[in-house]
């Protein structure tokens, strides 16, 4: 059943956003496909979200918002310091994977979304280095990592794994020994996070 | 003076392409271009180089040997190992930064060209890798370092400091903080490295 402008949430929108921009490509999708694909008038859509720059900001910010959701459980975990660093990347590269891996042409069309929207990839990425921030203060706290600097330390850990987890690097993640390439990577900065 | 078919080297041919693909654009470069830029025809060109192909993936090969050789001289000194990957790491980056700010277009055109040639770019970073090797070698025999696999942990370095020499970052190379994200990666990995 169609929702009505009363029944119509910004998350159905939103949704509706989604499958709009897979089927016609970021360059076609318009917001009156949007409201086509719900059911309701343009209006409407606009009620909810006033420019069509908003609703593509609010749709990748959507997009991004589920990788550091699905991550925060991790950061908040009470697992040890360095067992929960290795659990948080390896949760990271895996969602970026099975987003790259699992939806080609969606993917392809958020990374067109990120390159328009700095602001809320700005936002995604101070929200994992917070997170790992998280982590690598529990380390120092409990006196097993070593960091004068816990927050630039997340954001050495953070860049120093971009192969991992950066879009750019999306054709590699398919590619044969690229789990042993993550796990060097990762000794490595542990073994310079130890005390 | 014009070469004549008997005076032209390949190196002559490759810095008339290096000139014909900056003022062209790699979409529109051709042999013809090139043998007109040099004062010869097209068949002394193809003398030296078979096919088009040929001669894209020698100038990308020259461009990117650039690179490597400069940083050979820091492989192969005496400074203790620690000090010499910190000055080939910077001497890296500093080289990758001007050649994309100190020539953009240029910069541009190798980077459809590197593109389109998988295997020079490979062997190029096989050769950077192998740099990295000697050096990580030298900290274990001196006992400076710890590294089981020396070959693999030189890899794991390259591949952990990709923000600061992978052309994909370009666009954050001037940026303001770079410079210290740069020191607080490689202080990281170092202290990962050390025995």
């Amino acid at each position: 059943m169609a929702p009505t402008a009363e029944t119509l949430t910004a998350e159905r929108i939103l949704e509706a956003t989604e499958e709009v921009l897979r089927r016609h490509g970021p360059a076609k999708a318009t917001v009156v496909d949007v409201a086509r694909a719900l059911g309701v008038s343009h209006g409407t859509v606009y009620r909810h979200f006033r420019t069509k720059a908003a609703l593509r900001e609010a749709v990748t910010k959507r997009w991004l918002d589920r990788t550091s959701e699905a991550l925060a459980g991790i950061a908040a975990g009470d697992r040890a310091p360095e067992e929960r660093l290795r659990a948080w990347f390896t949760g990271l590269f895996e969602a970026k994977r099975r987003k790259a891996g699992g939806d080609p042409e969606l993917f392809a069309t958020y990374s067109v979304l990120t390159g328009e929207n700095g602001a809320a990839v700005g936002e995604h990425i101070d929200d994992l280095t917070a997170q790992l921030t998280r982590i690598v203060r529990a380390g120092t706290d409990s006196g097993a990592f070593t960091a004068a600097d816990p927050a630039a330390t997340a954001r050495a850990l953070f860049h120093a794994t971009g192969r991992f987890h950066d879009p750019c690097y999306a054709g590699e993640w398919q590619q044969p020994g690229i789990e042993d390439e993550f796990t060097a990577v990762l000794d490595l900065l542990l073994r310079g996070l130890r005390a």
